[in-house]
């Protein structure tokens, strides 16, 4: 238990993620009491602004139901203006956290938050470094140094461990917290709970009795305004690389041996390493599909939209059929699939099970009747991360009356039914996490580079002069048809975020 | 399908089954079109009676929804006077059949549904074969004969086998429809359906995975003015030779290479013969548990209640701890129970899984909070057979917020909730198969020994002098507390009937 007062530095202070995100996260946690002690935000910016005038600003975004609880937070929110690339505005920074922590100058920990362009985790951290701001000693709970690095940790292999290396010079891994705020969800988290307090699937969880695993992080939104960025980006950097592939690491992984972060974050690297790498572009074409949105509509589609090239051949959608090498999933299609700009918003993993061997229940007589004769439709267990949160797991049953017809069905289990308590907001669980020193829910170095590895074969795949360009689907469809092709050989087919 | 009329003829028409159970059924048939043939129904008793006479009677105990098809129905329905010991009005009844069955006599099929006193089911078999009156030929179609034989079947292993004897002398199997009610039901049905539709079920349906198996069939009525037969049957027999025997063998049966009535009944019979016979008195102390109910309020309890000897030892309520002597289920309890006067009336089949190998989300800082922490709580896969049928899974998930603390939660699925269709009645659903020859959900006489020759062993340790007296419980407890101690060694308690 900390006994000791904390810091939050946060760089990046004027930010949209600062305002919307990290304080409305601490005031909550503040307001349930969560904070085992005393807790200073300090925002950080080059813009000139008092204390005063930054607090006035944030209370403008927060609900009214935070106002209350931010009346009595707010004094512990400070403005300092500091440039990191000024090593004598960052000196009196240094000093201002000294003299904001008083008595507790020595004893008491820093979480230095970088909400910051990529461009500036390195210098940022060196800086700091070099006058010994993030040195602390191991051995002794007080006096810690954390820094939160926020996505996108590099652009491909080369610049992650590149990142890794300057962050290595400086920091030990155990003060290293590279954020996904996917992995604060509480669907997520539950997904490791429900995997291994629940004796029942384990058995089932394996290539003896999957067919193949769906994870979808679908959105409806286009790139809006954020053109500029994306096209530099892409579905793959922006979402596979970091949210889909710690989803595949979650839900793929073996049972650690104990919940400690470097037993959890252990076994995902495992899985992603296992990933079978593409080795040709011909491999890539078979079992990536790349595609852009367009709309027939007046409404501009990706290529019009503001900041993105007019010959942009970035994709807005993808969809992988990856393959894991290991004993529990060798042969089991793992189907990858995100995209912007469709018919709806949501996240789901599918576990899809093999059909049964035999069925029993066809008869002549029988298989004439309704449409909804499906005998051998196989099971699936839905794992529902946003929105509505859920559990839900399909089978069939018998139909009522004569006749063996049966009918699938479905077992549901909905959060917002179980449970009164708000489930905390990624951000809220994940700076408590960081402030308490728990870096579980945190991406490792080298699951970073690990899952970087896997994209940069596809990048370069589509990279190469003779590379067909990406296919196109309307705005609000489900995406190209083209991804149902990943689907050979397998049961069914992409799920349609339904109950 | 049936081409040519059919003919059921009930024995025993003037009884209670006749008019609340047969009729309704035979009605709600007809009225939804089931048939695929005319159908004649010739009720036969020794009371002098017309046809118009027993119709109107007949419709006093039909719903309001069931009067409209009974206008249509009812000119089918006949009433012929008859005396089983009677020869010549044997003879007369038949050709009263024939006489209605007009130029059909020769083609029509016939079921003879024996809703008669058991002591009555041989008499009346002989009877009939001895004119001639169930033969037929079993390569033909048409021209076909049955027998329904409602339960009690026997009352010991001895008394069960002479009756197949009996009844063996003058059909052949196939011509025997030994009925249990709790087949024709739609969720006893659908076990088999569920069971082996969905592959995700089979994996765990076995000793590694299963720690117990729960079947109970809880009444919440006393034995009202049933007594006199009541205190020469008990629960064993009234309940557990038939309805227990035949859920468990359902639900611990091997995979059917069919749904073929030969194919589904062997596998039963399989299980009943694997049940491990009790071979000595102390193990049935040890394993089976009896008791009456007894009132402290002014109500009768069992031994007041009129035709219940006043020293009885007629159990009301039996609970056993039965093992299935298999590759699938050794060593798995199946725990059975049945009473009256309890609580609740409900039924339900429970399998407990194994708890997982390895609790990782206890934690000492977890562990401490509030009662509904319980990583450890084993799944529960809970069939309800009645009322409100439906399917439930029993598993935790975590609770939202920051810890692991696990709840307890239930997916839920419910029929009434997806099917519109109202369920056939039991006795509608056996009905129409006797007519169609379908005896999948019928006893077999090897079945019927088999249920006994496990039953009778308790009887045998009940009946020793030294044998200790039943238990006592109170009349809406939910049974003896001795019970509990058939979990020894075992995840769990029985269940409450609760969701």
């Amino acid at each position: 238990m900390t006994t000791y007062p904390v810091q939050v530095v946060i760089f990046g202070a004027s930010g949209d993620l600062t305002a919307r995100k990290l304080i409305p996260a601490l005031v909550d946690n503040a307001s349930r009491g969560a904070f085992q002690t005393p807790v200073q935000i300090i925002g950080v910016a080059r813009h000139p602004k008092t204390s005063e005038s930054w607090r006035a600003e944030l209370a403008t975004w927060l609900s009214d139901d935070q106002r209350a609880a931010w009346d009595a937070f707010a004094p512990n929110v400070f403005y300092t203006q500091a440039d990191v690339d000024d090593p004598a505005s960052i000196e009196e920074l240094a000093a201002d956290l000294d003299e904001l922590a008083g008595e507790h100058a020595a004893t008491c920990g820093r979480l230095f938050y970088l909400a910051l362009a990529p461009r500036l985790f390195a210098p940022t951290v060196e800086r700091l470094a070099h006058i010994g701001m993030l040195t602390s000693d191991p051995l002794r709970a007080e006096g810690w140094r954390r820094v939160v690095i926020e996505k996108p940790f590099g652009t491909d292999l080369a610049t992650a461990q590149w990142l890794n290396i300057v962050l290595g010079r400086h920091l030990r891994e155990d003060q290293i917290y590279r954020i996904d705020h996917y992995l604060g969800k509480e669907s997520v988290q539950n997904l490791l709970a429900f995997r291994f307090t629940n004796a029942i699937w384990e058995p089932l969880w394996n290539r003896a009795h999957v067919d193949s695993v769906e994870i979808s992080v679908c959105e409806a939104v286009g790139v809006a305004d954020r053109g500029g960025y994306y096209d530099h980006a892409g579905a793959l950097r922006d979402m596979v690389q970091n949210h889909l592939m710690q989803l595949l690491a979650l839900v793929a992984m073996e049972a650690p041996t104990s919940m400690s972060p470097e037993a959890v974050r252990s076994e995902k690297v495992k899985v992603l390493r296992a990933l079978v790498p593409f080795t040709s572009p011909e491999d890539v074409w078979r079992d990536v599909v790349r595609a852009q949105y367009v709309d027939p509509s007046e409404n501009p589609g990706y290529l019009q939209a503001p900041g993105v090239a007019e010959d942009s051949a970035t994709e807005t959608f993808v969809a992988i059929r990856a393959q894991i090498h290991n004993w529990r999933w060798n042969g089991v299609p793992f189907l990858l699939r995100t995209g912007k700009s469709l018919r709806k918003r949501y996240t789901e993993i599918i576990l899809r099970f093999r059909a049964p061997p035999v069925d029993l229940f066809t008869a002549p007589t029988t298989s004439v009747l309704a449409g909804s004769f499906c005998s051998m439709q196989p099971n699936e267990l839905v794992m529902r991360i946003q929105p509505d949160e859920g559990i839900r797991i399909r089978f069939l049953v018998k139909q009522p009356g004569p006749g063996n017809v049966m009918r699938l069905a479905s077992l549901g289990f909905d959060y917002k039914d179980v449970f009164d308590e708000r489930s905390p907001e990624a951000y809220e669980r994940l700076l408590l996490d960081a402030i308490e020193g728990n870096p579980t829910l945190f991406i490792r170095g080298d699951e970073a580079e690990a899952a970087w590895r896997f994209c940069d074969a596809i990048h370069a795949a589509w990279d190469a002069p003779d590379a067909p360009p990406p296919g196109r689907y309307e705005a609000g469809s489900t995406g190209p048809e083209e991804a149902d092709s990943l689907f050979r050989g397998c049961e069914g087919i992409w799920g349609h975020g339904g109950v």
